[in-house]
C-alpha cells in the first residue's frame, strides 16, 4: 500500500496440504507443542511443570512479559497491575443484563468484550507502541473472567458478583462464578486447569487472533475473532460432552454394553482422540491426578474411580476394535471431571477453558504486532471460466 | 477428534513464505483476482461487468445462491426475502445507543452483528444445514447497512431512520444515513461502488471469516471476526485517506510542492498502489467514469476535474522518481471522490466498504462450511529451547 513497496514478482502459487496441516506460518516464541512427545510449554518451560509449581499470575506474566517472575517482590507487582483491571466498566456492565438475556456466556463475552474495547477507546496496534498494546492486552485478560461470570449469573437470573482483589485468580473465579469462596484445594484445582490451557500451538483461534493481529486491528478486534473460533464445536470442544458420555454410561457394569456398539458404528467417543498428540495427552494425566487429590468426600471418591474405570475400558475397547489408532484421553476428560467436582455448572465450562486462554491469545497476538506482515493467503479459482457475458434479464 | 480419524504420519514440515503469499490455502468457485491482468470476477462474471449492468440485489443473489436472477420474477423474489431482513431486531434496538455512544460505528457493527446473532440463536453451521446458514447470511447481510446507519446517526445525536422496503438496496442505504431520499444518480453511483467492493480474493478479513467458518462456529461468529480483520488499518484501508491528501493539495498549483516530496521521503501516497495489481485497479477506473457521471453541477465537475488533474500528476511524479515500480491508482482514491460527491460523511467510508462486504464474506463462509475442514497450520518455536527448570521464587 506504500510507495516505498518493490514491485515483487508474483510469487510462484504454491500449494499446501488443506487446513494448512504442517505448514510453518511464522515463527515464535510464545511456546509449543510436541504431538509425538507428549509434551507442551510455554516460553522455555514446561506448562505441566508450570501448573504444578506456580499460580497463574505468574503464567501470566510470563505469557505477556516473556518471564516468570523470580521475586515475590516481582509477583506481588504483577498481581497488584492486573487485580486493579478486574471490574467491569460501567458503560458495559449497564448493558450486561441485555447481552445476557440472549446470549450464552461465550456469545455474550464475545459481545462484551467488543463493546468494552471499543469504550475504552483502543487504538489500531500498529498505531500505538508495544506498552499501550500490552496494558489492552491485560485489560482484556483481567476482565474476560468476571464478564464471564456476570454473563453466566445475569442469565440465571442472579446479580452478579463483583470481583475481590484479596483472593487470587482461580478463588476469585470461582468466588464470582458461585457467590461463595472456594476452598483452597478447588481454587488450586481450577488454577491449575487454566495454567494448563493458557495456550496450546497454532490451534484455530490463536491463528485467528494472529491473522486478525496482521491486519494492524486493536486487540479487542482480534480478541472478539478469537472468541468466535472457539465457540466452533470442531475446536473449542465440550468437557460437558465427556461428561455426557459418563451420564450416559452411568455405571460401570454399563461400560461395555454402552461403549462397544460406539465405537463398531464409528461414532464419537468424546473425551478420547487429539489431532496433535499421539500419546496420553499429558493435560489429561495431570488432569487424572489433580481430581484424584480433590476427591476427599466417599461421593467425590466413587465419580472420579467411575471415570477412571471408563477411561481404562474405552481404551482396552479403542484398542480391541481399532488396533494401532493410537487413541489416548484427551484434555476435556478430566477437565469435565475436575470442574464437576469444583462447582462450574456445564455450561461455564467451554467459557471457563476462554477464560484462561485469552492470556495465551494476547501473548500470541503482541508477538503478532511486533513484526508484523499481513496474512493474505491465495485461493484456486475452479468455478466457471469467467469471465462469462452477463446474462440478460428476461 | 473422532475415533474414525486415522493416524495420519506427521506431516512434513512446510515452510512457506511470510504472510501465506501465494499460498493456495482453498478452491473457490466464490471468485478470483487476476493481479496481472487487473481483472476481477464474482463467480464467472466480470465484476465491474455486475456494476454496471445489474442492481446489488442480483449480485447478491449470485453471491449467495451461485446464480444471477435470470428472470424479473427470481429478482423479485429475492428482493422480497431479503427487504424483509433489513429491520433492525428489538433486543439489539435497546441497547445500539449504548453502542453507539462508546464506539465507531465499524466497531459498533462488530459489537451488535455479535449480539444479533446471538438473539437470533444462531446455531454452529456444523450443526445445521446449508438452507439454515443461508438464510443465517442473508439476514446478517440484510441488517448490516440497517445497523451501521442507525450507529452513525445516533452517534451524531440523531434519531436512527427506519428502512423502507419501497427502495433498492442503495437508496434506502443513503435514505437510512442521511435521513433523506437521494437522486438517482447518487443511488446508482453508490450502488456500483457497493457492488465493486463485495469480494476480492483471499484478503485477510475473508480469509478470516474462513478460519473461524472453518471451527464449524455460527455466521454470526464467523462475521464478527471478519468485522475485525477489516478493522485494521493495513486491509480495510480509509477512502477518507485519499480525500484527505485531495484537501491537503488544496489546488492545482501546489500539486508539485505538496507530492514531490513526500514521493521523495518515502511517505505513502494514499490511493495509490496495491498489493496485488500491476495495473490499474478496474475498480478505480470505474469510480472515475462514475464520479464523472454524476458530477453535474459545476462545484461537483470542478471537484472531480481537480482529482483527475492529481491522479495523473502523482503518477507522473512517481514514474519520475521511482521509476519501475508499476504503481496504479487503487479502489480508495475515486472511492473518495464518489462517496463524498454522493453525500457519504467521511466517518461512513470504512463502514460503507464493510456493507457490501459482508456479502462475499458470507458467500466465503457458506462455501467453506460445505466442504470443511479446520484450519490449523503450524509455528516454529525459536524461543529458548524447552523445558528449562522453572526457576524457585526468592
Amino acid at each position: 500500500m506504500t510507495v516505498l513497496d518493490p514491485i515483487a514478482a508474483e510469487p510462484p502459487t504454491i500449494d499446501v496440504p488443506r487446513g494448512l496441516k504442517g505448514v510453518v506460518v511464522a515463527e515464535t516464541t510464545v511456546g509449543d507443542v510436541r504431538g509425538e512427545e507428549g509434551f507442551y510449554h510455554y516460553r522455555q518451560y514446561s506448562a505441566i511443570d508450570l501448573a504444578e509449581q506456580r499460580p497463574l499470575e505468574d503464567v501470566w506474566r510470563l505469557m505477556i512479559d516473556g518471564a516468570l517472575p523470580i521475586t515475590t517482590a516481582e509477583r506481588a507487582a504483577f498481581v497488584a497491575e492486573v487485580s486493579t483491571l478486574r471490574s467491569v466498566p460501567p458503560a458495559v456492565a449497564a448493558v450486561l443484563p441485555s447481552i445476557a438475556h440472549v446470549s450464552e456466556p461465550l456469545e455474550g463475552l464475545r459481545t462484551a468484550l467488543s463493546l468494552a474495547a471499543a469504550d475504552r477507546g483502543m487504538r489500531p496496534n500498529i498505531d500505538i507502541g508495544h506498552n499501550a498494546q500490552r496494558a489492552d492486552a491485560l485489560f482484556l485478560c483481567a476482565v474476560t473472567p468476571t464478564l464471564l461470570c456476570a454473563l453466566h449469573r445475569l442469565r440465571a437470573g442472579l446479580e452478579p458478583v463483583a470481583p475481590r482483589s484479596d483472593l487470587g485468580y482461580a478463588a476469585n473465579y470461582l468466588w464470582m462464578m458461585n457467590g461463595a469462596e472456594p476452598s483452597p484445594d478447588h481454587a488450586r484445582a481450577i488454577e491449575q486447569y487454566l495454567i494448563s490451557t493458557v495456550d496450546h500451538g497454532f490451534n484455530a483461534s490463536t491463528f485467528t487472533g494472529r491473522v486478525v493481529a496482521s491486519t494492524g486491528a486493536d486487540l479487542g478486534a482480534c480478541v472478539t475473532a478469537a472468541i468466535g473460533a472457539l465457540s466452533g464445536p470442531l475446536h473449542g470442544g465440550a468437557p460437558s460432552r465427556a461428561l455426557a458420555l459418563l451420564d450416559e454410561v452411568g455405571s460401570p457394569a454399563r461400560i461395555d454394553e454402552v461403549i462397544r456398539p460406539m465405537i463398531v458404528e464409528g461414532a464419537k467417543i468424546m473425551g478420547f482422540g487429539h489431532p496433535v498428540y499421539r500419546t496420553d495427552d499429558p493435560r489429561s494425566v495431570m488432569l487424572r491426578g489433580v481430581a484424584q487429590r480433590i476427591a476427599v468426600d466417599a461421593k467425590a471418591r466413587a465419580f472420579v474411580d467411575f471415570a477412571i474405570e471408563v477411561e481404562a475400558a474405552v481404551l482396552g475397547l479403542l484398542d480391541e476394535l481399532k488396533p494401532g489408532r493410537r487413541l489416548h484421553t484427551n484434555v476435556e476428560f478430566y477437565a469435565g471431571v475436575v470442574m464437576e467436582l469444583c462447582g462450574v455448572p456445564r455450561s461455564m465450562f467451554t467459557p471457563t477453558f476462554a477464560s484462561s486462554r485469552v492470556i495465551g491469545w494476547c501473548a500470541n497476538i503482541l508477538e503478532q504486532a511486533a513484526d508484523n506482515k499481513i496474512i493474505r493467503p491465495s485461493a484456486r479459482y475452479v468455478g466457471t471460466p469467467a469471465p462469462q457475458t452477463c446474462p440478460p434479464l428476461r
